[in-house]
């Protein structure tokens, strides 16, 4: 569209949703539209959030306050505790960053993508790097950090899995080594002793194969408006519940 | 800055960080320079993120895959249990939305602000709501649900906290009404009977004050890099490991 075209159109219709007392104007101009932004702008838009294909641009109409529901604030990320039937835990060396350069054995790790549930997540990125199958048990604890990437906040779940398989077949690209290791010799590493959060994770994995009082597991939900979802929560408890109600 | 000047400039730079084995190139544009957007795109840009006051656009220059970190995937979201020690549950009617309409009585729910802790965005809430002061005990549960809003997912934490004081000035710009009511009265609503995540939560939340295992507790812990920040598990395991160990 010509911007000849857009803007007038733009005007009349702002005078419009004015007249109807619209409060809130959304839109969103796909990149090919990039031509768009500055006359939108110009017309009192401010940009609400963008993905690599489109910008989204809003415009809260009245003098009031305005209510418009805010931007992502967070990525997720998971670590992977896979632990087999010697004690040794599933660990890998990665190529390039901090640990990398370090040589630092540490869980499996990753970013979950767009739409990808927890507990998906994190079985995914434990057979991408290192090709092992695994069954998600249950997630043990979470951290929240803030001002990290582009000054967003980040959650990061420690999943505990269960192994399938055993023979290791590293990715080549980010992981220079994987191996099971003694999970003494896991938390021996400097590393992990240093960092109390890295520490307390440690710690709570390395008592979790003993103990049945635990973390979240998940359960299959529908959402109020009938999504599919996943909610996480200590199933002893309910079920200690039920057993306290003679359920 | 003009776009005469800026296309040249730009143009030139993109050589030079070829030339260097340069990856990632990140332009951060103000909305003041709206009008830039549509040249940087032009010059192979896609856009990677934006906040209200500036659009975030990204180019990766070699020809292997990009490795680019992900927007923000997330929302977060909190409820807040707060019972007293007569078994009444803090709840509030909504003025707007469909629980609203419904006139259905729910925890007081919010946002957490971009760099707000889970723990610290439901305390504010429940005074924001209701002037109930409070401490924070736990988190119970949480749900991930995808394609929320604008095609983001969310993460609501269901958290339980001690309330510290009784009296209820409730907030009159987004709430008819606010009371104590007791957890039966609560739990036999049809909107939460009806709804699997409600209930689930419903009941770990009934269940809770009998209850000593439990949910996950916040930590404050450094991350890697030095920043504060909130590692939450449940504790009881750490304990219970603590004292196998003779801790």
């Amino acid at each position: 569209m010509d911007c000849d075209v857009y803007v007038p159109r733009l005007k009349a219709s702002i005078s419009q949703w004015r007249q109807q007392g619209v409060k809130g104007v959304w839109i969103k101009l796909p990149i090919r539209h990039a031509h768009l932004v500055e006359p939108t702008v110009k017309e009192g838009f401010r940009y609400h959030h963008a993905e690599s294909d489109y910008l989204m641009l809003v415009y809260w109409i009245p003098e009031t306050p305005d209510t418009l529901p805010a931007n992502a604030s967070h990525t997720v990320g998971i670590g992977a505790f896979v632990m087999n039937n010697n004690r040794e835990v599933l660990v890998v060396q990665e190529k390039s960053g901090a640990f990398g350069a370090k040589g630092v054995w540490k869980f499996p790790t990753g970013v979950a993508n767009q739409g990808e549930d927890i507990w998906t997540a994190a079985i995914r990125e434990v057979k991408e790097e290192t090709d092992i199958d695994t069954e998600f048990v249950e997630i043990l604890a979470f951290r929240q950090t803030h001002k990290a990437f582009c000054g967003k906040s980040d959650l990061f779940f420690v999943c505990m899995l269960r192994p399938l398989s055993f023979d290791i077949n590293k990715q080549d690209s980010e992981i220079k080594a994987a191996q099971w290791m003694p999970i003494e010799e896991y938390m021996a590493q400097p590393c992990i002793q240093e960092h109390e959060s890295f520490k307390y994770v440690a710690e709570i994995c390395s008592g979790q194969s003993n103990s049945s009082c635990s973390g979240f597991r998940p359960v299959p939900t529908l959402s109020t408006s009938g999504k599919k979802s996943y909610t996480y929560f200590n199933k002893l408890q309910l079920q200690n519940k039920k057993k306290e109600l003679g359920g």
